[in-house]
């Protein structure tokens, strides 16, 4: 072992907290991606590149909010069940009526209407048919009614220039309908966001390889991760712990990528090929190396020409915490987007759950519902390569840095990324 | 209008509870998709239609959960800083060194290992690098350990036979990597369920097409929501208000997908086609029409040879109240799944909400911070068309069926479904 290697087996000399590597790496990068024209009923999960803005009004006429009958507010003034009022019925009119053939509403008449029926001209209110007693071609009218009263208006729900999504909305079914409801057929979206994968280690072997080395599971678990989130993996290579052929992987990854993640290799503790690989590509700046949390304290990020290179490690748990600190803000911001909320449930802890000061630990926990309360238990299993915790567990609590523990019995807040169920897990030992 | 139309008018007899109109239809309806394999990489929003089952253990072998030496417990029992004990290097281990080729750490010996490097043979303990005094060949040991210190012991992750992700488990990223852990490649997923809509309504008309029609955006609607869920229209078509039309469309439907949705002409307020078209499909048995929910009250539900057929509002409020609380949960139990969580927030109402004693209402609202507290504005456009109410806002106010209403300054629990931000939205009137 080399006096330099023995010397990086030390470890770190600091770790910086989470915040501020963040704040760092997004004031490092500002990607523009290009947008793409998709029709509205395949745009949901994507982007709005955007704003889609209403072209005309809807509903598109006064229309009927109820079924009845379509009057002269003025007529039924005097209306009630003990005095109704004869109105002549001019006509019936459905939504599907002709705008050119709908009746006219003179003094004295009216016409039945249906939910969703242009109002008549002459018209300027509908009486329910629950206040109404038809008899042949004569409406009683038992109840009075104001001027519009039960008539949507022209444009009362959305009107022309209305923005329906905004730049960076996550388009979901709504914003589907109403887009459709004023006969915007396409909308500009953003690309997906482009992540190259270069995992790093003389040990790994592909998955369903046989052998003794170890898996490549931090390729699958970024490339899932990145389809949850509306993004994707465009390449992806393994190559050994050689600083010369991760630098030229790493490279071609820029070449057709707005990212890069290299797994592997980052920690001091290993040679350390991947950083000084990075940092040989011309042009690269380091943006942090070592942060202040667990797992995952060894992430770390170059910027190289406008383009970020994430080193995180290929354990499965320290990948996912680093990808949803740092990728994820940074493919956020991309689509222009703000954090969708989350499922959170305050729980109260069955045991005691401690952190070294100044980290942010994420703990994997079972929560369940017991007595009507939720209860939550953090999952013995633990370390960053540690996958069962994420499979047998169903949510992440996190500790802040300023926190010392949480104390059996405390009230917590925690991320679901599963369901709850009633009792405590049988497979928790 | 005929006599029997405008004894329809008058309304619906009486409502059907929603819980009580959901477990009829759960009753009468129980149907298991086909399996289908998929590699697992494909497999993220897929339910799982087999127990992934881990078929090895993980690790496979006993490995350092540190940087630092392996030793024999039992060595280096007296050592401290003070009197650090000499240990003679024999080799260096790393997650890449094949099995065979591991050295023997006998009495008075060390080797130096990485995180994830098996431990070699004659060594039970990992003393971290940080307690290590390394000089040439002699590894100066200055902590104790116990035997299995710092050791990840053979299936402590996975054991063989551990289940990955059970019947119903819809997959995320965490149950990809786990299989992938252990080299499983393909899982056996549900197929996805398939929809068939039919549209009806003699005012339909294709979105983007010209005319006075109404846009059918119940179709958009009904899509984009369903591949959220990771199911799938399968067929769509729009019909005018005619009995056997209706009729001919719905058996079609029913040839080609395991549930049928109808829209439009299903109130008793309009030519009501649609339950007698469905009515009189051979085996159609009706599980229950009109339902205690504001909007979507006109909802109802046939089962025609263990499918359903729903009939809901093509307005769009109504359609997606109707849609998640009977076509999902039809869809999950097909996938032998349970609901995920949902984000939820606790929220102080700034205005009053009202309710209709005996129904089910689900208010559109905005939520915001404001101060450091959630508050929750409900939205004055309401009613079951009114897509803008789904745009403006950012959550879903169940008000439950024996409640009268919330005052001012309650606070309520609200389903959020958009990004919640600073401040009251500039939008709301």
């Amino acid at each position: 072992m080399s006096r330099a290697g023995r010397e990086r087996m030390r470890g770190f000399r600091s770790f910086t907290p989470v915040d501020e590597a963040v704040r760092a790496l997004l004031a490092a990068v500002d990607q523009a991606l290009e947008a793409e024209t998709l029709p509205i009923g395949d745009a949901v999960g994507r982007y709005a590149a955007e704003n889609v803005v209403a072209p005309k009004d809807w509903p598109p006429y006064d229309r009927s909010a109820v079924d009845g009958v379509a009057v002269r507010a003025s007529d039924v003034s005097g209306a009630s069940p003990d005095s109704p009022i004869p109105l002549r019925i001019v006509g019936e009119v459905s939504p599907s009526t002709p705008l050119g053939e709908l009746p006219r509403v003179g003094e004295g008449e009216a016409a039945i209407v249906y939910t969703g029926a242009p109002i008549p001209p002459g018209a300027d209110a509908v009486v329910p048919i629950e206040e109404v007693l038809i008899e042949g071609r004569v409406a009683h009218v038992m109840g009075r009614v104001p001027p519009k009263g039960n008539v949507s208006l022209r444009g009362e729900d959305l009107r022309a220039g209305d923005i329906i999504a905004s730049v960076g909305q996550r388009i979901r079914p709504w914003h589907v309908v109403a887009a459709a409801q004023v006969d915007v057929t396409e909308v500009r979206v953003w690309r997906r966001y482009r992540v190259a994968v270069v995992n790093t280690g003389n040990e790994l072997r592909e998955v369903g390889e046989p052998g003794d080395g170890v898996p490549n599971t931090a390729a699958y678990l970024i490339s899932s991760w990145a389809r949850e989130l509306g993004a994707e993996v465009v390449s992806r290579v393994t190559v050994p712990d050689d600083e010369q052929v991760v630098r030229e992987a790493v490279e071609r990854g820029l070449g057709v990528a707005d990212a890069v993640v290299v797994t592997g290799g980052t920690s001091v503790g290993k040679a350390d090929v991947v950083p000084e690989a990075v940092a040989s590509i011309p042009g690269a700046r380091l943006v942090f190396h070592g942060v202040a949390e667990r797992p995952g304290r060894t992430a770390g990020a170059f910027v190289v020409g406008g383009k970020p290179v994430l080193m995180v490690s290929g354990l499965p748990v320290a990948c996912l915490v680093a990808l949803n600190n740092f990728l994820r803000p940074l493919i956020l911001r991309a689509y222009r987007a703000v954090e969708e909320p989350k499922p959170v449930v305050r729980a109260r802890l069955v045991r005691r759950v401690a952190n070294v000061v100044g980290f942010r630990s994420y703990y994997r926990v079972a929560v369940w519902r017991e007595g009507g309360e939720y209860l939550v238990e953090p999952l013995m299993i633990s370390g960053s390569g540690v996958v069962s915790s994420l499979i047998k567990g169903n949510g992440i609590l996190v500790v802040p840095e300023h926190v010392e523990g949480y104390d059996e019995g405390e009230h917590v807040e925690v991320e679901l990324i599963g369901p709850v169920r009633e009792g405590r897990p049988p497979w928790l030992r």
